[in-house]
């Protein structure tokens, strides 16, 4: 069964957004066995997302829209897919119902113009909206489907992954589309490749190598009926955690925080941060984990000097004599913080960030972890390049990854 | 002038790239002053490729095509343009030979298939490519044009931002499309077209509006000469400042934190975070700035009752008698840090960010923002809905929108 996807908004023609949604959708369609040959984007005008849709069900049978669900005037998909269905638009009391009730938990007062989200073509039914406004439609007519998403990240993500999703799967049935991702960290690209050698051109599974900051993802992919499929990927990971071993710190959407806090939990240990580079980053990684409050206890954020001493108790003479960017400093803010939290463990991370070297002229990229613990302090120096966000991301980075090393040996 | 971008690639279709080359090439043909209305992705499949350009030669005069230019079998752009154009596929025995060349210094040994990248459509002429094996191409024919790019990011930047922008230039002549994006907090989109009336109707001008988290971005788009698309951007600007006035925090890539920051070091003032549901995140926001550490000095992070006892010094029976989340807690915590680090202004956070009720039986999403300053401390109180992640991100935006709304008045 063959689907297009068509991306509504000309802020994506324009370039001003990349269009992520797209590729999320790509993957969700292939999960579900359906066939993606063709892909669309057109601006806000009625008459293109029309033609659009036309085009599309030229080719294919199943038409996904992403975008232009709006309140705004130039929210056009509902009239689009209503004109290309040769549909009436009709009024659905309870979806302004439910519109007014989310307004007015978020204070925001009533205006008329809300009253176009609560349209709905005539063939179509109503996909519920729970972070947002606008709700989703899956319409059916004369063998042809149009299932239309919102395109706010937050409301866009959970509708395609959940009740689209199911939508898709049950009309597909049969053959899917199964894969499994692998990620890895403390190791490139080039080196993952190396150790796996004649795996990597495994044709079934296939095995695609994705390199992200400071971690690789291999994407293991097969198409077959769900149980032969899953066979064949659980088969092909055994054969890669058999060489990769450790270096495999989790598997699908597990990140590297997930992780870290799940070696902890299991071990009845805690964690607790002093950061001054990220800025609380590695705080806000910890913390994106449910249930991360059993082992993540807090820390501080001393962004500079005079913080260090008045939240840490650093001392003023060691601070003059290394300055904030050393060893020494990092490792006062690991202790620090893991003596006055009683955790198990602290990390003391700091550095230049850019985009200019810093007062004691310690180079942009620098970049200091110390992690404090029962049998001592283990640092690491490092040396990043690129921009300031991609430095202070890589030193969060590498302060889960030098935990997770500790916590392994 | 009209363009069309096809974006050729099976990785695409099935979301295993997101496709940034279609967002860069948008905005080089904006910049150009070529209006881009339509955009495809079709898989590595001859006759759809094949199919796409004439689709889009149906309603336009340009092509830009990207990927599909390298030497394996299921590189088909080269014949599918040929194809499309009724041309024939001519050797050009120069690229051989800097292909050749080119394979030497990489030390890769020749193989007969890099032959295909030094073929031609009989009415094209070559781009060359310095990075890389594929050159691009550029088509005319019957009054169209096809322009080809390889896909590699290393390849495809530097010949569509050098010698491809510079023909489109050359084609388009004159007319720029020039944009601007004012960035308003605080309030909704709803509400920002309620007060903007009419004035959202401007055909140019054009105002697109985009909701992000806690955000309106309000996009001005013009197309002619640069200096007069300039005026008259700069004239819309007024009137839509003179109506929003200080909703409008910034222009552009100005980030809420930014604007935040810039407020407080006109002021010489400074300010201080104690975080709790967001973990860090506001503190990463605030140091994400090049600068910051003027007016952001630091926080601490209070994950669980001991930490805001440990590193605020909260009162043990204060906690317990209105629980961690709590107006009352809140309001401890910024004047708690607010005394600590001797801040103009000390944030305040706490909250239920889910996906459970946390055991004072707490609503997920309730979320509260305390801010204390000289002239006492100002609390908001907030219920949200969303992920996890939503509810962490709305709450580090209210702390930054209140702050600011506090610096203004």
């Amino acid at each position: 069964m063959n689907a297009e996807i068509i991306s509504v908004g000309t802020e994506l023609l324009l370039g001003h957004i990349v269009d992520t949604h797209a590729a999320t959708m790509g993957r969700i369609l292939a999960e579900c066995g359906v066939t993606c040959t063709h892909r669309q984007t057109v601006g806000d005008n009625l008459e293109r997302v029309v033609g659009a849709i036309s085009d599309a069900f030229d080719r294919s049978k199943i038409v996904v829209t992403i975008g232009g669900l709006g309140p705004t005037e130039d929210d056009l998909t509902r009239d689009a897919i209503a004109k290309a269905l040769d549909d009436e638009l009709v009024h659905e009391p309870s979806v302004e119902e439910g519109l007014r009730a989310y307004m007015k938990t978020r204070r925001i007062e009533w205006q008329d113009s809300l009253r176009r989200q609560a349209a709905r073509p005539s063939s179509g039914r109503i996909i519920a909206n729970p972070n947002g406004s606008a709700p989703g439609l899956i319409c059916e007519k004369n063998g042809k489907v149009v299932v239309a998403l919102p395109g706010p990240k937050g409301e866009f993500e959970p509708m395609a992954r959940g009740p689209v999703r199911e939508f898709l799967a049950t009309m597909s049935g049969g053959e899917k589309i199964v894969s499994r991702t692998l990620r890895i960290c403390g190791v490139g690209e080039s080196h993952v490749e190396a150790m796996l050698g004649d795996l990597m051109h495994s044709s079934n599974p296939t095995i695609a190598p994705y390199a992200h900051l400071g971690e690789v993802h291999l994407r293991l992919t097969t198409k077959a009926p769900q149980a032969e499929a899953e066979l064949e990927i659980a088969a092909m990971e055994r054969r890669i955690r058999a060489t990769l071993g450790d270096l495999i710190f989790g598997a699908d959407e597990t990140t590297l925080e997930a992780a870290v806090l799940e070696l902890l939990k299991q071990r009845n240990e805690t964690v607790a941060t002093a950061e001054s580079i990220t800025g609380g980053g590695v705080g806000e990684r910890l913390t994106s984990v449910p249930g991360s409050s059993g082992s993540y206890l807090g820390g501080v954020v001393t962004y500079n000097s005079d913080a260090k001493r008045r939240l840490l108790g650093l001392d003023e003479v060691l601070l003059r004599a290394h300055g904030p960017v050393s060893r020494e400093t990092a490792a006062a803010m690991a202790s620090g913080i893991r003596d006055r939290l009683e955790a198990t463990f602290g990390i003391g991370i700091t550095g230049n960030a850019g985009p200019t070297s810093d007062v004691d002229g310690k180079p942009v990229g620098l970049v200091m972890v110390a992690i404090a613990g029962s049998k001592g302090i283990e640092i690491s120096e490092n040396q990043y390049r690129g921009t300031r966000d991609d430095i202070r991301r890589r030193a969060s980075q590498e302060a889960l990854v030098l935990l997770r090393s500790i916590l392994l040996n």
